[in-house]
């Protein structure tokens, strides 16, 4: 393809992409095809001879499109919100036309320092301490792939640092600390490296948050049966819940063991501290005291494309005593003097996209002011859903709300009664299954997904899609109303004629 | 910014790729700015109001152009080529535009199901066998972000099931082998993992390729010490000189060792099987014959933006046996049926961008035989070189000329005679590297990367940006041959005058 090929290729993606996006009302929320349809439609080899891109264009409308689940589109309630803003549409193409591999200051230096630049820019806006900054020259932020990859890193570093300052430590006594309300990210660190996972109980009474007694007293009994407790991995915002894990109380333990490390994942909730009302709710002033490791996903919440998963730690050279790789074909008199950061020694891969330049539009596009404004938005989307549940006798929320996401069910019919010896969590759940199988089946209308807190089967709304306004949570509402009013019918009469 | 505003911008940057592309003559290959040149012009705090997006894509223009390395600049000749392509570019551009996270089929069935049929397509433009396709239901390929990335997925599979296999074995005495030339993925993959790595010895009599003598003596003293080498990383094609590791020979000694996993390293190389003439050359025989898994990184000479790091393996219950994750958050009734792949559980991190559309959009547009004639243009350039540097008196190859990579370096002057005691070596590598330096103060018109091979300083010339002609090699030469003479003349002139 020459230079003038792809000006004309460029411009339908782009008018096409703008006819995308202006169509969300006649497209599926979920993507409605069934499994194969794509191994089924598509050739089993390459084709020999150039194909024209016209035709190329024309199938990724006929034949992908559908086949996308429309994470952008305003009745998406499901999972957490993935950001896709046309600033970080901008920011990811102007990245990929200079294509890079980036495991060093001079592969191209502007994406070194612009992350360098963003990554404090970020710590600023979310209020996290000075010595979180690139700044300062000691801790500092990356961009990583993934929570799940920065939970690896940290991990790795942990590790090391633990084996470091116990030499005598075998890897077969190491644990991690996570909670049961911890996201996969923590099986998964623990299943990549070889290593355990404790999943530390917490309770509906404490709204699933890690207290640090129980962290107290798993430590007391690990580190009595020889066990090697190295890194605990609290959470701002559960996957399941939003639960905020009790930073205060866990820091104040883990200050006696400074050789274990203080992770804190905030992925999904981390960005609302852009707006000084939810520092206190997020623990910034606890994360800013005892966190080792901090994290957030701007990829979620936080208006830029996937993937933007940012990462601060205390000290860098955690990450580079532990990760550092530069053989003779990777040095460069910039590295061997030491000015500058090679950020391949902060993470797990070598070669990294341009990723801080979406951060970069998106922050200088929407500004502070901006941003808060989306976040506040979200919130008070989720403050509506609320008043809509508490209003409704068939509801109840499980748990607080927590920002922008909210947990419910259907209430249990008060008749007809049980069956003697029935297990009434077991009759909820089932009555709540049903209904979330029901709004699947709606699943071109709104996108909800399902979770179960201590054997609650439960269903979670999530808000904070850009596009996402008012009217959309009352059509979602609707939908959930109906389908439950369904569904409950259904319910209790298939048990009156039981 | 609304879908208008989008167009504009989107127009304004496809024009700005235009220019970008069409105006490498006038642009240095490496970027001339000084470490802090971006860090030092940007503010330390993001702005508190919106900017015009304007603005924010003029500095784009002014503040980040000049900090860019242009790795598809036609005069980059250093580490390996980072594939850029039109194709690329609108493959990454429409797939941002449906920004999702991917982690399980349900979040877009497109992104599952068309990485399945292009891991297939690239299989069979390779030459790797059935048993390595996604069709067949057991083996199968996924989109990993780096080859050290695909290298830690592999080993931490291979541990999995070692352990399995032997349940006695502690994590200590695991061992992972690489050679002495192995990419530095292997001693990443060691230091996240927390493993030994072994380097076994390779000689510039076997050009620097793994020999099955040398695996199955250090097996032997490995095993009678109680160590467990578990996995063995062969490559073909290695970052300092292209080698190729013995295959045949290391699959014969594994044979007898079933539970040590083969992973074959071919991040730069593997795209030339595409050509059937370089199979050989590749090993394509004993891969497919013994390989558990297999890599190779279409962004690199691949034609494909970065990343795309292809990893195929013969059982993918390998990887899901190590990696699997599946909380009820993340359930779906397609994971439950057994329908469907969901490739969070073949990777490190759970969500993963929409990368099989470029590959999709490369294939297509160029086809098979576009791509074949891809990688022979770069390797008859490098041929051309090697023609050059064979006429030279002033040079010499280090090792033979690998596919499009040649290694080579000045010739230590006959006189003046060496003082009495001086070593050879040394001062042959003090000039190679005086050399090195003053082709780096060159580094507007060429890059070219060094390597020390058993002690050997070493010039690298890797062709295969896909804007480079007979011209740009040309200019490459004239540029090495004009700073070869001036750093001779020196050297010989400072030794007449010592």
């Amino acid at each position: 393809m020459d230079i003038e090929e792809f000006r004309k290729a460029g411009y339908q993606a782009i008018d096409r992409i703008c006819d995308y996006y202006a169509s969300f009302q006649d497209r599926p929320v979920v993507s409605q095809v069934q499994p194969g349809y794509l191994v089924d439609a598509l050739p089993s080899d390459p084709p020999e001879d150039a194909e024209d891109f016209n035709e190329i264009a024309d199938d990724f409308q006929k034949l992908i499109l559908p086949g996308i689940t429309n994470w952008q589109h305003p009745n998406f309630f499901a999972y957490f919100p993935t950001a896709g803003s046309f600033e970080g549409i901008l920011g990811d193409l102007y990245a990929s036309s200079v294509s890079n591999p980036g495991f060093n200051w001079l592969s191209s230096p502007a994406c070194t320092e612009l992350e360098q630049v963003v990554m404090d820019w970020c710590a600023k806006l979310l209020g996290l301490g000075d010595h979180f900054l690139n700044k300062n020259g000691v801790g500092g932020g990356v961009i990583q792939t993934t929570a799940s990859e920065a939970a690896i890193v940290v991990c790795a570093a942990a590790r090391a640092r633990y084996v470091r300052e116990h030499p005598d430590a075998k890897l077969e006594d190491l644990v991690i600390y996570t909670t049961t309300q911890t996201h996969s990210l923590g099986v998964k660190a623990g299943l990549v490296l070889g290593l355990a996972v404790r999943a530390l109980e917490v309770t509906p009474e404490d709204e699933f948050s890690l207290r640090g007694e129980t962290l107290r007293l798993a430590l007391a009994e690990d580190l009595a049966q020889g066990k090697r407790p190295f890194i605990t991995i609290g959470t701002v915002g559960t996957t399941s819940s939003g639960a905020v894990d009790n930073l205060e109380e866990i820091g104040e333990v883990l200050k006696e063991r400074p050789s274990i490390w203080l992770h804190v994942d905030a992925a999904w909730a981390g960005v609302a501290m852009a707006c000084p009302e939810y520092r206190a709710f997020g623990k910034l002033e606890p994360i800013n005291r005892y966190a080792t490791s901090y994290g957030t996903n701007f990829h979620k919440w936080g208006l830029v494309n996937f993937d933007a998963s940012m990462l601060w730690v205390r000290n860098r050279r955690d990450l580079t005593d532990a990760l550092d790789v530069t053989p003779e074909f990777l040095r460069t008199k910039q590295h061997d003097s030491g000015l500058v950061i090679d950020y391949r020694n902060w993470h797990l891969g070598l070669g990294r996209r341009f990723r801080s330049l979406k951060v970069w539009f998106v922050l200088r596009r929407y500004g502070v002011e901006g941003f808060r404004t989306h976040i506040r938005e979200g919130i008070a989307l989720n403050e509506y859903l609320v008043s809509l549940i508490r209003a409704s006798p068939s509801f109840e929320l499980v748990t607080t709300p927590s920002l922008a996401l909210s947990v419910f069910r259907l209430v249990l019919p008060a008749s007809p009664a049980l069956a003697s010896g029935e297990d009434a969590l077991t009759a909820h759940n089932e009555l709540n299954r049903a209904f979330h199988r029901r709004v699947e089946g709606a699943s071109d209308k709104i996108f909800l997904t399902q979770t179960v807190l201590n054997g609650t089967f439960c269903i979670r709304f999530a808000v904070g899609a850009q596009r996402t306004r008012r009217e959309h949570i009352d059509q979602a509402w609707e939908v959930i109303r109906s389908n439950a009013s369904t569904v409950t019918e259904e319910w209790v009469k298939s048990r009156i004629s039981v």
